[in-house]
Formats: structure tokens, sequence, C-alpha cells
């Protein structure tokens, strides 16, 4: 049995996405366990009438919610009893529990990982690193996507080989093609942390660093995975779901303006629907954190009941997996005076 | 009359491309003179048969050309007679000629601004600013989207100062609104530098400042500016182009995939067209660097004629609305050994 903690409130569609995502989640994963935080009431009217098997479900009631404009290190000092903090917790204090998935404050759970849970060994500080489809029917990791803003290239170097080994342990990926995202292709591109990260990738033995990769290349299927600090990170995947999203909503209204384009519109309904499906992140899960000594994931705030069930899947194949295990194993020794 | 030098090699689709551009530009522009730098007997071959008025076209040999694989330091000191320094040079000696519009390398245009043309008072770096179109029919600019990666904040309120003017002058966007990209709206967002410059363009009064902006709003048309450091603008911009590009692309596969939707697609044709115009970069012109003592444009490598058109009128309404005079009574007094 693997066991994951779901806070089933703070995300825009909560509890209800959270609860049928779980579902969702026991009904494909037999060995799964999962425990619903959060006002237990309401819980329990959002399991109301669903089949499920309640001998994989427990809910651990907590009355208080984490809200996303709330300083993320008050409230997970001093909300001890919200649906997040109590996530948190259980998994801290019962071995059995393997990680935890949470669609609130994304502040918050990047506080409770780096001052809770705390670091696997060897790890300067824990990265996101969430995932986008290729145009070519593949997959992309970027990490890290907004955990870090100030780093150093050896935070690059950490993010290049705890990412690599998520993309082969929970997505398959074999020897992930791993790229620095900068400003052009050539090595001597960027500034000191991208030239110096450059030399650092280049000489990993762990890894298969492949060079820089200029952000408009991110879809094109020739990388599996692109290091970057959070900010960059955080820009490059921002930027992509929104530019996709405005162009798809600038097509459905230009379909509008004129009688032949809806004619025409009629004939590729079915396509426009997968166009939008293949850029829709509810499809590809959260943001799981690497690095903590537990699993984390963090879900969109408006994550639907399937990007719930596809979050709890990443956690599930990240510990069924053993990749933090494989993680402290790759880990060269750091030095934290160097931090 | 308003004179430009046009580097006519170093683009992909040069000299043809930028020639025709400059004809286009003659015949739009009445005032208008350009100087086409370069070798002598290609730019002769692409002006034959070709009409325009010889009066307000002059051609200045240069043999060489600088690739961009050089070293541009290297480049600009060692290749004098390129078809670049060559129109630098006519710039710099010759008051009356005043811009310079290229589609070569990037940094040796840069370099060469930076080292040769200077910059204007009080300014601490010249930057790029491209322009994108929005998805309500307005446009943004990007300032800076490459040309310095590590900046302080002081920079970043350069920007927004010199940008601002640039969209009031040369695009009559009144009182621009001006964001800061963040990796959040809140103003405590980010790292030190985002911090800080917050708080500098929020006490601005020369400026329109609106807040952060996340990079999945940039083409929302919330937005008339967004300043950033040369890394997180590159990626912004670079990110915007790929994704669009890589979607229609796909768009363009999948219509082949099914009938119904080739049938479709026939009703539609116009649209996608106009859908690919509105992201093409071709039709909005170059990235100005605004800063600089005299105006400089690149064009992108691969600009067509209408390209190379659109960079030569941004040089022109930058110089006929005098901007860099107004730059420089906008700036603020600045001491450059806190640079």
């Amino acid at each position: 049995m693997i066991r994951i903690a779901v806070d089933c409130f703070g995300g825009d569609r909560s509890p209800e996405a959270n609860v049928d995502g779980a579902l969702l989640a026991l009904a494909s994963m037999s060995d799964l366990q999962v425990i619903l935080t959060g006002d237990e009431e309401k819980i329990k009217t959002c399991l109301e009438g669903k089949k499920y098997d309640s001998t994989r479900l427990e809910i651990v009631h907590a009355p208080e919610v984490i809200g996303t404009d709330e300083k993320p290190t008050d409230a997970i000092r001093l909300k001890k009893d919200s649906s997040m903090m109590k996530a948190v917790r259980l998994m801290l204090q019962d071995d059995s529990v393997a990680g935890i998935v949470s669609t609130g404050s994304t502040g918050a759970l990047v506080a409770a990982a780096m001052l809770r849970v705390g670091r696997l060994k060897n790890v300067i500080r824990p990265a996101f690193c969430p995932v986008l489809p290729t145009m070519n029917g593949g997959l992309v990791g970027i990490c890290d996507s907004g955990a870090n803003v100030d780093i150093t290239p050896d935070h690059l170097l950490q993010y290049a080989i705890m990412a690599s080994l998520y993309l082969e342990n929970v997505y398959n990926v074999s020897s992930p093609r791993v790229a620095l995202l900068n400003i052009g292709v050539e090595g001597e591109k960027g500034d000191e942390l991208r030239k110096t990260a450059y030399q650092l990738l280049k000489n990993c033995d762990k890894i298969n660093f492949v060079g820089n990769m200029e952000s408009r290349d991110l879809l094109s299927g020739k990388y599996d995975l692109v290091v970057c600090d959070g900010f960059g990170g955080n820009v490059l995947i921002k930027t992509t779901e929104g530019t996709a999203l405005e162009l798809l909503k600038k097509i459905k209204k230009d379909i509008f303006s004129r009688l032949s384009y809806k004619i025409g519109a009629l004939f590729m309904k079915r396509m426009f629907m997968e166009e939008k499906a293949f850029m829709d992140y509810q499809n590809y899960g959260g943001s799981v954190l690497l690095g903590t000594s537990r699993v984390v994931v963090k879900g969109h705030g408006s994550s639907k009941a399937t990007a719930v069930m596809k979050c709890i899947e990443q956690a599930y194949k990240m510990e069924s997996s053993r990749l933090n295990g494989k993680i402290e194993e790759s880990l060269p020794e750091y030095d934290k005076r160097n931090a």
C-alpha cells in the first residue's frame, strides 16, 4: 500500500475537485490509500452517493484553510489546523504516509516543504519540476519553475540530476536530454551564472547534457528537460501557457467573425477540442517538488478532478519508484558551507 | 530630409530583402534618404530593373560581412570594412545620418552601439525594445529583451522611462501602462532586484506604473510596456514567438490528419493566414536600441523586405519625433559611480 495525504482545500475548485480527484485515483491504483484533510463535514458531503473503496479512504479533520493571499511563513506557523499543515504533519508523524498533494497556496507549500519537511541529503534547495507536452507527442520537464529565484550554478547542476531521475522513473524517459535555458545556444552565452553552469553540466557524467536551449525551442521535442533559475523557469512556463491559451481564444473569437469560418469550424470542432486539451495543464498533473525528504506535489490552483488525480498519480509513482532514494544516491557530496 | 544608413548584409535574406525593404521605405516616406552599405556590385544587381527615386538612394561600398558566429568585440574591431561597421561609421562621421538599421549579428551591433556609438546622457546601458501584437489589436513593448543580462533596479527604472517615451512618440500610445515582469502580481514578489525595482517604479512620476505582470498576461492587452532584465525579456519574447509558431504548425499538421478537417480548413484558409500574419514578427519591425546617442534598429536575422521597411520606418519615426532628445530631458541625473 502507498498512502498519500490529499489537502482538500485552498484550490479554486476545492473541495469537490480534490475529493473527486482522490476517488479517481483510488479507482485507477489498487494499492493506493488516500487521507483527505480538511473540514470533515464538507468532505463527507462531497463523498455522498459516490462509490469508492472505503477501506482505502480516510478523512482527517482540519477546520482551517490557508488563503493564497496569506504570508507563507506566518500561515504555516499560525494555521496549524489548516488542511495543508495537517497533511504535512500527518506525513511527518507517520512514516507510512508517503507524500502530500495540495492545490492550495504555492508559497505556503514551499515554505512548509523547506521549513518543516526538509531536504534530502546534499540537496541545496528543493525545486519545482512541472512537465509540458511537446509538439511531437513527447514531454518536456522544466526545473526549476519558481521555487528559488536567487541561485548558483550548483543549484542548476542539482536540478539536472534530480529532474533527470524524475523523468526516468516517473515518465520512463531513458537518458533524458538535458538543456540549459539561455539566451543563445553557444556555450559562452549568458551571464556568469549560465556560463559557469554550462561547464558544470558539460562535465557531469550523471546526466545527458546536450547544451544551451533558447526558449523558442521548448516545445520542439528536441529536449526532455530544461534547467533554469526559478525566475526564468516561471517566465518560460507561464508564457507558454499564456500564449497558447490567448491564441486559441483569439482563433475562437475570429471564427465568429465570418459565416464561412463558422461553417469550417463545424468540420473541425473535434480538432479544436483536441488542441485545447493538448495545451491544458489539467491533463499533465502538477509541479512536483524535487529534493524534499518526502514527496510533495503542488497542483495548479484551478485544478479539476482529473488534474488532482494526476497529481496523486505523480506522488504515487515517485514513491513506488523509490525516487528520493535514487536522488540521494546520485547527488554528489555538497558542502553546505558553500551555499 | 531624414537619412538612414541600411546595412545590407549579414541577414538570412541579405542583400535582397534589405535592398527591397529600403525601396519600400523610400516609396512610403517622401522625405527619407537611404544609404545602403555593403558590396556595391551585389547591391546594384538587386536594384536592377527596379523603380525608385535615385536622388534619395546612395550606395557606400563595404566588401566585408560580419558573421553571426564571430566574436562581437573582435568583429567590430577587425572588420572595419564590413557593411555594419561602415554604416556605423557613416553615422558617427556625418551628423546628417540619423540612424542605422541592420539585420546582421545582434552581438556585433550591440557591441558597436555600446563601444562606438555611445550612450545618451545619464543612460546606464542601452536596451532593446521590441514590440508584439496583443490579442485585442493593440501592442505591447518589451524592454529589455536581451541587451543586458546583469542589471540593477536603476536599469529597470531607466527602461521604463525610455520605453514609455518610445511608445508615446513612435506608436502614439498615450501614457503607456508600464508593468514589471515578475513571478507574481503582488508587490513583494520576486528576488531583491524585483522588489527594489517595484518601489522605484511605483515612486516615479514620469511613468504610468501599474504593478507586476505575470508572463502569462503579456498578450492580454492589459499592459503597453513590460520592463525586465535582458535574460527574462529574452525568454519572454522567444517563448511567445516559439509557442505561437509551434501551435500553428501543429494545427496545420493536424488538419491533414482527417478529411473533415481538410474540408473545414478550406472554409477557414483566410483566417489561418491572418492568424499566421498576426503572430509573424515580420510585420512588427525590429528591436530598437533605446539609450544610444544615435538611432540604432536591429531587424530579425530572417527579416524579409517588409520587416526591413518597418525597421527603417521605426528609425525614421525615432528621429522625426526627436525621441533621443526627449529621453535626455526625462532621465533623472544618474551618478555613473553607482553603476
